[in-house]
């Protein structure tokens, strides 16, 4: 297979460890899409209608149709999509063994929570990447409205029984800190990605205080996100 | 909501009787496509690689993509679609529990016997209907094309070890079996269903000796497919 990067990128691609940090992010966005398929549709067994299941799964559903593009993108530059994945199994799986959640509400802020802090990290680095690899991350990270049924059900329960509230807003700080001590574990691992950040010829880079007001961007939007679901964060 | 089949089976669905036995159908073939959606996400964990639980995944997303204009269609025929599914949970809940594989090779000639005798299943009844319903029910069916793979991999399985043919061609016998005792606990149960295949006044129906043979075929072809796997029926 031969690479054919769009000619947007092709400056880019050029220099062999761009092309390897794209793959490795790539990689690392297509095992999470895979693996949150696979979970939502577990958690979607602890749901308490059928109706609430076949929303979960409709998130799932989502998640795998993702995953397909990435897949080809991979392919297409001259990488196999399975070894491109593999280095970031053992986080991705641990992040999600650290966080199996005991009950329906735990697996909704998860989906919900989880999926928003995936989506606006990859989205942040993308900015930094070639438009071809930005628009191809962005569509897969695009939120297909199944989500706002969690909100929904996490208010409606939260209105029904206040103390779920102060078990949920902590589950939702684990899920937050877990997030972060894989992520840690990926950058200290993946020198490529770390140059990625570090920028190149064509490409502006993150410099430390770029990288501290993005994490000041993703606790933001995540007190958000947990402030839509009624929780303190 | 209101109903609004289209013009073809107007006639057809004046008659409350025939309506109500589509929306049984629907909702069997709905249940169907989403539990064996559920059923082939858990069964991928059996899978040795992580490309071979893609595969089987590919397949999993495409059921639920074909549930998704089923459960339309019967919101559409002013039915809720959940309680157009809730009569058949429990056989298709026991079809599974009673063959839940119990490694890869047996979860992936399950997906691909199970998934062809079902759809066999259902074109044979959908023969009957009103060409709107029967296009549906045959798109719901179609086979994505990511079957094929099973093909190979138990084709290649079989190659590396001869013993294993023994044992699944008795798997294979019992799927069959399993669905069949399901069908009938269904058939007994759903008078709406038993109706549609005697027929209406603008409708052919189904006597005995079509049943028969129409069993016959059901059968010819589950050997046809075991036969494609290396498999005696």
């Amino acid at each position: 297979m031969t690479a054919s990067p769009g000619s947007a990128g092709q400056v880019a691609f050029a220099d062999p460890d761009y092309r390897r940090a794209v793959v490795d992010l790539l990689g690392a966005i297509a095992y999470g899409e895979l693996s949150a398929f696979e979970r939502l549709v577990d958690d979607s067994k602890l749901a308490p209608t059928l109706e609430d299941k076949v929303a979960l799964g409709a998130m799932a559903a989502a998640e795998f149709g993702h995953f397909v593009p990435l897949q080809a993108r991979i392919a297409e530059l001259g990488t196999d999509p399975f070894a491109a994945m593999a280095p970031f199994r053992a986080a991705i799986d641990q992040f999600h063994e650290h966080t199996a959640p005991a009950d329906w509400h735990e697996g909704l802020v998860k989906a919900y929570v989880g999926d928003g802090l995936a989506a606006d990290f990859y989205r942040e680095i993308a900015a930094y990447l070639d438009i071809d690899t930005r628009d191809l991350i962005i569509a897969s990270l695009a939120d297909s409205g199944h989500s706002e049924f969690v909100v929904d059900r996490v208010r409606a329960s939260i209105a029904a029984e206040g103390r779920l509230a102060g078990r949920l807003a902590l589950w939702g700080r684990r899920l937050m800190g877990e997030a972060l001590s894989q992520a840690q574990r990926v950058a200290a691992d993946r020198d490529a990605l770390a140059a990625l950040l570090a920028g190149g010829v064509d490409r502006p880079g993150m410099d430390l205080a770029a990288i501290a007001r993005m994490f000041s961007r993703l606790t933001e939007r995540h007190a958000e996100r947990m402030g839509r679901l009624g929780l303190d964060s």
